[in-house]
């Protein structure tokens, strides 16, 4: 018997923007209804209890709702209901879990026990909602789950104004980039390409650092203020906004907010004066003097981001260096109108330091998209409210992990999928940052060995669950890459050279969820297989589309109206290792 | 095969006065042993990994540990251990888990999966402890872990200056108080009886609300900044605790944040000038004119607390309401010293708001207990930071359900008894406040029909676990009572009328907690049984204590040495239904 709900993130909250509070419940397959008991916790009504009608009793008054299946694997089921809370905003609650053999459980904050009639009636150890308080409740961006995002790295996307490009710049046909090599991408490029972009269909655009750095990826930060002479200026960076915005497109930028570029004043005035530098406690400095090279990482007497020398960490509880860095963040929005923040290495940041992050930008600008670099459970981040969503490596393992073979069983795929929804309230699943790849891992069409089925199939299924999807540039034509630096080469602009092929899928893929977008984000989704046959469908009002997926070799026969394959074959027939999108 | 383990509190945490990384790990009976394994995320060595020296491949490096079971019960174990973090302070760990069968197991981030070298030289899905740092970590008052609490109802429990005490006071001799009784109990009564508090061995006084308001519980504030003139004033409050303070008693208020008191000035002006009173916001009035009385509940056009119409809600989210109040907090810190603020209905008050009351507090007075009120699963409020403790019922209830037959299974009881202490951190347990009854609930010895070996019983369970015990007033010496207001009756003074043998068996019994506090405060426990016999062994250091529970009805003889018993019986021998202290 199991049974699980907590009342709190992520299965219970009150959903500010509807006026509602949801509640899910997780149990196994052999249950085969879910209710729940409401009511405010203090309100009771006198009861003649027996024929004795001198004898009365106190019971509680409450409202019933039923749970629905919201995700249905093989093993497992995710109830879910919403309710309007009374009036005077205090819930106690309990639920009643009725199984195939009968037996009825009454389940609360006490743990599963035998349901009776008197359990309800004196909700001593039901769940308790205290009171809603607005103020708490989870809130994330609206638009953000009406968005296809696209992340670029400026410095391999395009050469919009070759005269600042770095002296040393590769030719863009060398495939072959180097950690230390530069291509001359620039603002000026992206700009010019954002055309292309919209055709696409994306949304949104995530570009990594943009700041003066002296490396290509920008990650060693040298002034938190100025845009990278090579990218362009902070006219450039208004104008990409500017027209991006004018296109419909959210643009966000990267803040590396756990270490500086030893190239920064602030490190070197450290390194130049020692303990007497009035940056000193700007970092964690072990002992002075402060050594800039090492022998062993033992005698790196400093903090950095992993063992690299030339990334400082900040000590973000220093009262100065905090407000150097919010203020940063507060700049580029109130200067350039940029629309979200993703947070690099931010679990290595203080929850302290992310909250007082946040209400910094929330005073400037509302619904600013808070994303964090975040490989692991990001729990604690996302139900602390310290961000609304992270980049969600976890749900793309899980596809690619499939579909590269890794994991090559569908019924474990499919209780792995609605177990990476499960782990956010739908409100925040709907703005997870969904992504297969990115400058940080290799490319998958090369993860694939070049099979690009296996790009297909992936990339289906994350554009088709709930989240804000992501594709990294080069993606949509093909594009292959080895881990870092390889995955970081030129854009290939040669239509000769591009996949259009791929491309022509991925327009497509990106027209259909958008079309589907109220669908995808909030379907009820259930899992069903027939021998090869995998098939999710996606429910929601009166539409319902179906993601088929044919684990097996032989063709297999289609009924339902075909949106999308990812094999271009006869529409109608899904092939062997091929899915379809289905209109049902 | 059941383990659990999450990077977070309660089940890992750094504890920042001791520079330890605390682990913990649930597991089933069939386990034998754990270890861990940790290290620096990023430190990898380079080892030759066959016989072609040219082919190298990178390590993990890391360091062992084995945990140490904490508590044991019938059908679970929590491991334990405790390391010193790296001085990178970022932790990657894994855990290799023996079986009885010799199965081992590697339990990650990514949950249970077989145990090979490989995965753990590849830390990938280790559990994440990405950096430590001081200003997230937990952190509660040293003192409170070693004091011994005492609840008292000022209106009720000594009368020092009858000229300040109510006209219609009743005779201290009336033992059957009313709701709306008055009988002149105040702070000089309970400074004349500091010596006798000190003499029961108590070393913290929480007592319920002393400022001014209409009724005897002084739950309805009227005035945040007076003493109620009946109890005292300011300087008395302020002698009240410095000669406290001087015999080693801290002194703990009532923080009555969630409601105001209907004669409260704020209220009174919404009531006469309505919309156009300039407290009008400081409450939650749904529409006005706000109704001061009402027919029915939904009616009621403001918030209060329960349906109680002289205990509006407070609006702690209007930013001048929120500012009255934690001034007042702070106001009787500044003024008068007091060492904890108790806070009344505190889960139904916003997190946002406790957020800025702890930050308040901190600024002007180190190491102020923050003791919630709730009487639900307080997960949230203590792991999220905003409180110390909560009035810990539910290990209470635990205790009294078992003593009073309620849950009368041993095994059953030791389980829940060490899962209520596993709720928490080992910081945290400490420090909440354990209590059997209160002003709030049926007398303890009045529940058990005037058995007093059940009380005494509950007692010596309740006050030999971890955690601060508190006594309300008069249980040492017998005292009786039926809920509110029958719970509240006056201390009895006269020697004649006290139960002097329950007085000295709870000075014993504090006597015996003080000497063992340290033991008691970090000991692993381990529960046996043999027939009739239940013993729980405390253990630490080279120190062990055993709890013997005979709960048959036959007496049995024990051969440990007995420090104490419930019932005055012969040393060595326990009673049916009875418990001992052993030193072994």
């Amino acid at each position: 018997m199991f049974l699980q709900h907590l009342p709190s993130l992520p299965l219970c909250y009150y959903d500010k923007k509807n006026n509602k509070v949801i509640f899910k419940l997780i149990s196994d397959k052999e249950v085969t209804s879910v209710k729940i008991m409401y009511g405010d916790p203090y309100r009771f009504d006198k009861i003649s209890q027996c024929d004795d009608p001198s004898i009365n009793k106190w019971q509680w008054v409450y409202e019933e709702a039923v749970l629905q299946e919201q995700y249905s694997s093989s093993d497992g089921v995710m109830w879910r209901c919403e309710i309007t809370p009374p009036q005077t905003r205090r819930l106690k609650y309990a639920f009643a879990v009725t199984y195939k053999n009968g037996n009825r459980v009454y389940l609360s904050d006490n743990g599963i026990s035998e349901y009776t009639d008197e359990c309800i009636y004196t909700p001593y150890n039901h769940f308790h909602y205290p009171f809603i308080h607005e103020i708490d409740a989870p809130d994330v961006p609206a638009w953000v789950g009406e968005t296809i995002w696209y992340q670029i790295f400026p410095e391999r996307f395009y050469n919009g104004k070759p005269s600042i490009s770095p002296k040393n710049a590769e030719s863009w046909d060398n495939d072959k980039p180097l950690s230390r090599s530069f291509y001359g991408g620039d603002l000026y490029g992206i700009i010019e390409k954002l055309p292309y972009i919209k055709s696409l269909g994306i949304t949104g655009i995530y570009m990594t650092p943009v700041f003066k750095s002296p490396t290509n990826h920008k990650y060693d930060t040298q002034d938190y203020y100025t845009v990278d002479e090579h990218f362009g200026d902070k006219e450039t960076l208004k104008e990409l906004v500017s027209k991006a915005h004018d296109l419909g497109i959210k643009v966000m930028l990267d803040a590396v907010f756990n270490h500086i570029g030893s190239k920064h004043e602030f490190w070197q005035d450290v390194l130049q004066h020692q303990e007497k530098s009035k940056y000193k406690d700007y970092f964690h400095v072990r002992e002075f003097p402060v050594r800039a090279e090492y022998k062993d990482r033992d005698s790196l007497n400093y903090d950095t981001f992993a063992y690299a020398v030339n990334m400082p960490k900040w000590n973000t509880e220093n009262p100065d260096a905090r407000k150097y860095l919010i203020d940063a963040a507060v700049y580029w929005i109130k200067e350039c109108d940029i629309d979200g923040w993703r947070l690099d290495v931010s679990d290595e940041v203080s929850f302290s330091f992310w909250r007082d992050f946040n209400a910094a930008i929330a005073e400037h600008k509302k619904d600013v998209y808070i994303l964090g670099e975040l490989w692991h459970d990001p729990a604690k981040w996302i139900s602390g409210g310290y961000f609304d969503a992270v980049m969600n490596y976890p749900l793309g393992r899980t596809i690619t992990n499939f579909f590269l073979g890794k994991q090559p069983d569908p019924d474990i795929f499919a209780k792995q999928l609605t177990g990476k929804l499960m782990k956010f309230s739908d409100l925040h699943t709907g703005v997870q940052f969904n992504l297969l790849d990115s400058h940080d891992t290799a490319r998958l069409l090369t993860q694939a060995n070049g099979d690009k089925l296996t790009v297909k199939n992936s990339f289906l299924f994350m554009m088709l669950m709930k989240g804000t999807p992501c594709i990294y540039y080069g993606t949509e034509i093909g594009m292959e890459g080895e881990h870092d630096p390889d995955c970081r080469r030129p854009m290939i602009w040669d239509e000769k050279k591009q996949d259009l092929n791929m491309l022509e899928f991925f327009k497509e893929l990106i027209a259909i969820r958008k079309k589907y977008n109220k669908l995808v984000q909030n379907a009820k989704i259930s899992y069903t297989r027939n021998k090869s046959l995998c098939c999710w469908t996606l429910a929601f009002e009166n539409e319902q589309l179906q993601i088929c997926y044919n684990s097996g070799t032989d063709e297999i026969k289609l009924d339902n109206q075909t949106l999308l394959l990812t094999d271009n074959n006869v529409i109608g027939m899904l092939p062997g290792k091929t899915t379809a999108v289905c209109l049902i």
